[in-house]
This record gives structure tokens, C-alpha cells and sequence, in this order.
């Protein structure tokens, strides 16, 4: 997918939602609690429900590993089932890898050609060879963790360097050296809104995977003012909750957050 | 496996070579190229060759999530054949995941309880709540990325923070508060030999695993210079160019490197 491609499909449903596919059997309706599929099951059931209001799924790789290959079929089903009934959504495998150049392009296959997904996370503490063999692919997406929504942030992400910029920052010049906002996105946590302004001076055009909405205390609207560019540029993830009540109230609330008009 | 475990068998077998299984189909003999399980066989046949000179096995994800659920699987047949037949050798998932909490504790559950490996490589990128669900295993470790041995180490992990430290050395003392050497193992490059000798005053008692030897360049001698303890603490991963004959040369050479007696 491209980059106008996404803006368009933002325009068109007035929605910057993407929804978290992230299914824990123990939470989910007792038919499907025992089903060998329920992680596939659960999503087409989802999926279903949201897709009019959604722009993007993220299936977190955790989820499914933690039913070994038969979660990965599973995960492999999902995005199978997205690409034949919905190929408008975007879909994010929420991996957060990060590897050796040699084996950072086992990845890269892994994900854009066996799994056939649009875009992957990945983690830069090894640095930019970590990175690059993702951007090789026309059409997908590396997404680069930033600042996450988490507390322990704090621990490395927002140390201070010896140039007194925080890590964070630092990642984001250097890895937005490697590819064009047709290759890269960013995540920046949702629970620090006002760091996205300092995101938006130095990477204006680039979208940002934006994680910590709802279960972890983050402001849609705070989101909004301090991220939103002319194209959107966002993606807010909602994962814990999600429901065909719940999307159509969060695309809602983004309709009135959205300019009029997009420029792509 | 527990510490004591894992430096008596450095001492029985008078090795501390870690095997990466990092199978490469189209780097197969022909017999197994076309073979939809080639990654167990080629895996079966290099686990009994080398079994005697090695005391870990380290398979990176990677090369199996090439492959989709079913290289998944083959994985999982990897670990339980070594389960079964080398009970006494440390299996490593180098997987290098990181998360926020409540995911990661998905990812402990997958390699420890589903995959059943003893230790499993971590990015520290995202801080602490990405690694403690890991430390509440009995008898299993979290490997924590902290100086990895490829050139683009440089551009995060060796930047200097504003107290004149490089990142690699506050990941070290700041997971090192985290947990024991019972449960913490650092990823430490052969690639960079005397920084080993920084992690020994940081970390004087875990062990080291130490890819970059071979291929990548490392010097086996100034790995154990710079890094072994009396418990020798170093495990030296060897991937490319594996073979039964490789193991045992290594292995000879590591036993005039480790000492008489090792602490227990």
C-alpha cells in the first residue's frame, strides 16, 4: 500500500482507527474457547464487525506464538482472510523485531512475502543494519519504535544523550536518514501526547503508529492536536475492548477530529 | 537448568560453544533442499554431530519464521528432539522480542511454556515491564541484548547518556537490578573483545553469551581474556560454517582456554 493510498482510505471513512488483533482465548465466548481456531475464528468474527470502520488491523505476534504453529497458522489465516475480503486495510504484524543485516532479511521475508503483511515493527537498539533490509520492499512499511506507550519508557527510550536529546529522538533522525514516509512509520505511545509535537518538528510528513489509546490512559484528542499533520499521519491502535460498538464510537469521535479535506 | 547445572557441563565436556541452528534451505545438500522438513533434519543431523562439544544450542527465530507455521513447528520439533536426547544442553531462543508487559508476558509464556526452551534473547529498547515477565520462570533465563557484535552497535547502543556512560552499559546495570545470575544472561559481541572486560566489572558473575566469532571476525582468545570468570561465564555462539568437525576444533581450543577447575 502507499502512502496516498492510506491517506485516501483515511479520507474516505473518515477513520484513522487501527484495531489490535489480539485474541486471549481465556476472555473469549465460551463456543469458541476450545476451538483449535479460536484465534482465527475470534478475528474473522472481528474483523467483520470493524472493517467499515477501520483503516489498518495490528496482529501482535505474541498472541499467536503463544499457541506455537498452530498459532501461526492462525496469525497466517487472518491476514490471508484481510487481504481477500478487505485488500483497501493496511495490516501491521506488531512484532518489534530487530536483528543482525544477515538475519534481519529472514525477517524481511518472513514477514513481507511469507506472511504477506503491508508493514512490521521493529525495535533500532541494534541500529540501522537492523533496519534496512526492510525497507527493500516496494509498497511496505518498516515501523520504528520510538517512544512506547509503556512506564518503563523512561528507562532508555527517554535517557538523556550526551547531546542532551533524549534516545528517542535520536532514533527517529537517524532511522528517518534510511528510508522516505513512503517506507517508514514511527510508534510514539499515546501516553505522552505532547512528545508528538516534538515528533511532528522532526518528522512531519511521516505517519506515526500511535499505541496507548483506551486501556492505557491515552487521549484521543490530545493525540490529535499534537500529531495530526495535513495527511492525518496517524494511526491510533485500540486493541484491549475492541467491538463493532466500540469502532464505530472511536471513528466518530475521529470524523470530528479530521480536517475536511486531506492533502495526499 | 539452573547456574551450577550449566558451568558443570562446561567443565565435563571442557566446552563453552553455543551451536547455532540457523538452517538455510538454499544452503542445503541437495537431498534435503526440496524436503518439507528440512529444517528439523538438517537440524537432527547437526545436533548428533556436534552434541558432544556443545553445551547450547541457539536457534534464531528467524530462520524458521521464514517459513511460516510450518517452520514454527519445525522448531518445535528441534527443542523437543534435543529435550530428549541432550537433556543435559542449554537451548537458547535467540528471538530477541520486547514488549510492553502485558505482551511480553504472551512472549515468556510461548518460549518458556510452549516452546519449552531454557533462555530466550530480549531487546531492552522498551525498559523494564519488557522484561520482567520473563524472570519469574524457574530455571530459565532472559538474555538481554546488550553490546551485539554488528557495526551498527554503534549508532544506539554505544552512544554516550549525559552521565558519560554508553546506553549498552545502563542496560546492563539497570536490568542487572532485575534479576540474578540465576536468571539473567547479556548479549556481549566477540566483535568489540575489550568491552568484555566492562561488562566483568559491571557483571562479574553472569554469563555472557558471545556471538561474532568466526564469520563476523571475533578472536576467540580475546573473548576469553577480556570475559571468562572462574566459572568461565562465557557461552561463545558459532553459526555459519557449523559442522561436527568445526565443533570439535572449536572445542579444543576452548578447553586449553578454560582453567583447571571451574567455580561452582
Amino acid at each position: 500500500m502507499t502512502y496516498n493510498q492510506l491517506v485516501k482510505q483515511i479520507g474516505l471513512k473518515r477513520s484513522f482507527l487501527c484495531a489490535g488483533l489480539d485474541g486471549d482465548r481465556a476472555q473469549m465466548p465460551p463456543h469458541l474457547r476450545k476451538d483449535p481456531n479460536a484465534l482465527f475464528a475470534f478475528n474473522r468474527e472481528l474483523i467483520d464487525a470493524t472493517a467499515e470502520y477501520v483503516v489498518a488491523y495490528k496482529p501482535n505476534t505474541a498472541f499467536y506464538e503463544v499457541e506455537g504453529s498452530s498459532g501461526w497458522r492462525q496469525l497466517s489465516q487472518t491476514v490471508a482472510y484481510i487481504k481477500e475480503n478487505y485488500p483497501e486495510i493496511l495490516i501491521i504484524a506488531d512484532a518489534k523485531r530487530g536483528d543482525i543485516g544477515h538475519t534481519a532479511q529472514r525477517y524481511a521475508r518472513a514477514f513481507f512475502e511469507e506472511l504477506n503483511v503491508d508493514a512490521v515493527t521493529l525495535s533500532p537498539y541494534m541500529g540501522a543494519d537492523s533496519l534496512t533490509p526492510f525497507l527493500g520492499y516496494k509498497e511496505k512499511w518498516a515501523i520504528v519504535l520510538a517512544l512506547t506507550s509503556n512506564d518503563s519508557a523512561s528507562d532508555f527510550e527517554m535517557q538523556s544523550l550526551a547531546n542532551g536529546q533524549p534516545l528517542f529522538e535520536v532514533v527517529i533522525q537517524k532511522s528517518a536518514l534510511l528510508g522516505t514516509k513512503e517506507q517508514l512509520m514511527f510508534v510514539a505511545g499515546a501516553t505522552r501526547p505532547q512528545a508528538l509535537a516534538r515528533f511532528r518538528q522532526l518528522i512531519p510528513d511521516h505517519f506515526l503508529l500511535v499505541p496507548g489509546v483506551g486501556a492505557q490512559g491515552g487521549n484521543l484528542e490530545e493525540v490529535a492536536l499534537y500529531g495530526m499533520n495535513p495527511s492525518c499521519g496517524l494511526l491510533v491502535n485500540v486493541s484491549r475492548g475492541m467491538s463493532a460498538f466500540r469502532a464505530k464510537e472511536i471513528a466518530q469521535k475521529m470524523d470530528l477530529l479530521l480536517p475536511n479535506t486531506l492533502v495526499c
